[in-house]
């Protein structure tokens, strides 16, 4: 039996574990608390991340990481993106030899810009061979309730995609592979910047139209961003771009969409901020993201009115005419 | 002052032929009521398809269609599918020499499984240099009241395309221009048959996840077909593909989407057509796009399971399960 561990117990984490317990691994989670690691060994159920939803027997719980680690074939990362790098500084000495690690964290490391499968290899020591990425329309709350969903398994090595691709292949979560690690990546990081926008747009009152016009061009310089970065620009046409984009967009849980529907109803970046308890990813993403597109004469217009709107106090309504009044060229150009 | 006709005055023929009067033209629209013409001359408003919105000036109506080809640079076709051929007949002689045909149609000629620019082509006798079409996320209610929306010229000719995208830029469209025709036909064509399975999911509850899965695996299998057919992929990714797939499987106004709701929740093909007044596009075109595709030896299994479901009557859960059980394997495969 396939043994796995999953870093750390939060909402997606616990879910995936009851995934790849499904497949049929015996799972290891590692809990911050013991109190929530006393639940799901005592009632198989996470109170503090997913409550209601009965975890399977292989699901274990710890808090100790390595005693999850120490056997594991299988180490997934589910640690916020700005905590990785110190985590897995303390962890990847308990790793065993010949250890897949899978990154499920969308987002980039903040000062450095590095996507957070670089960040693994930089600190755990290991080639692209052994890492994985899992990204894809997943709502964890959906997928706990095995509604339907499909999700991209991304190696550089075809051998640990196929690896990772059946131990999370179950009757309600159909996992693709993909080669193309950076175009995953990439996807599931301008996407919280859309999202921004998108829910700008459903503040100031705009219809579906304007939603789908946006994703489609939203889509276009994500791919434009990626392909300056050696990513394959059909990656953003499937699950881990698109499929992520519109489900992150037509979702009224999306942090970021709600974050983009108060600026579009008016109210500026600190109001926002003194209202959510939590920053929306996008605004953490979208000046590192210009910085690096910038930095490879990448043109991407919705972010840079995202960015204005943010951080310049342009109105959103502003935003949209100016994107609508430059003059439109080709609807794809690889530049 | 550029010249244009718009055949006919029904909800989307009318809302662009206040686009192109907008951007500057005259327009001619046909109605084939007088009562309409009246209306749109009289008083600025179409009642019966697009009440409450008033058209500029210089949209004028017609009954009489030689009146308005006379002297149109730009003949814009907005006929059902079904209907274009033999109206073309008719009015192809009436049309002056240099003429450029737009099609603003959507599906495929059910007998001959022809797109709507290859009718064209045959019935008027002009060569694709004369032909445009215009494809994207553009429900007509939301361009009449100006939301801003983006959409895809595409013309074989560069030159053409760039003609009619001047003819319809304003503030509130924004028309990318685009050379290939096959593409944009063909994912107007293939979103109704995947809307219908949108609305199928719909009807079963289930939830963003699955919806996102669904447009992305049905954008796969769409390129794949294109692919074979010689669009380019790219095309898919775009306004005219998933930007329309997106609007649709989005939209409550759609159809299709209604269509396969019903379907989802357990009503047969014959309950549904007994229900509504009109014949959802998608049921029409699904299996002239399978006999397109298993000629091409081109694997659609989600048009597939949307076959089995309207017309052998399998329960749509057991069309999921189908598709969820089968080995998955690469993302992307150009067959």
């Amino acid at each position: 039996m396939r043994r796995a561990a999953v870093l750390t117990a939060g909402s997606w984490g616990t879910v995936f574990a009851k995934v790849l317990a499904d497949a049929g691994a015996r799972v290891t989670l590692v809990a911050r608390d013991r109190e929530v690691a006393d639940s799901i060994n005592g009632r198989h159920v996470n109170p503090r991340y997913l409550d209601g939803v009965r975890l399977p027997d292989q699901v274990r719980a710890t808090v100790r990481p390595e005693q999850a680690l120490r056997d594991a074939e299988l180490v997934v990362l589910a640690v916020p993106s700005h905590a990785l790098r110190s985590c897995l500084l303390d962890w990847a000495p308990m790793v065993g030899p010949g250890a897949v690690y899978v990154s499920l964290m969308k987002g980039m490391e903040a000062v450095t810009s590095h996507r957070m499968s670089e960040v693994i290899a930089q600190t755990a020591g290991v080639g692209p061979d052994r890492i994985a990425v899992v990204s894809g329309p997943n709502l964890a709350r959906e997928i706990a309730v095995e509604h339907p969903a499909a999700t991209v398994v991304a190696s550089s090595s075809a051998a640990t995609a196929h690896q990772v691709q059946s131990a999370c292949w179950t009757p309600y979560l159909r996992p693709y592979t993909n080669g193309d690690v950076v175009g995953c990546e990439l996807g599931g990081a301008v996407k919280n910047v859309i999202a921004l926008a998108a829910g700008m747009l459903e503040g100031m009152g705009f219809g579906t139209n304007s939603q789908a016009s946006l994703i489609a061009r939203g889509l276009a310089e994500t791919m434009r961003l990626g392909a300056a970065l050696g990513a394959e620009p059909m990656t953003f046409a499937g699950l881990a771009g698109l499929g992520d984009l519109v489900a992150t967009c037509g979702s009224p849980l999306s942090r970021n969409r709600t974050f983009g529907e108060r600026l579009g109803r008016g109210m500026t970046l600190e109001q926002v901020l003194a209202q959510q308890l939590q920053v929306a990813e996008g605004v953490r993403s979208c000046r590192p993201l210009l910085a690096l597109a910038e930095g490879l004469g990448v043109s991407m217009p919705i972010t840079r009115q995202v960015e204005r709107v943010l951080y310049e106090g342009l109105p959103p309504l502003e935003a949209v005419k100016d994107l609508m009044s430059h003059e439109p060229g080709p609807e794809y150009r690889p530049r």
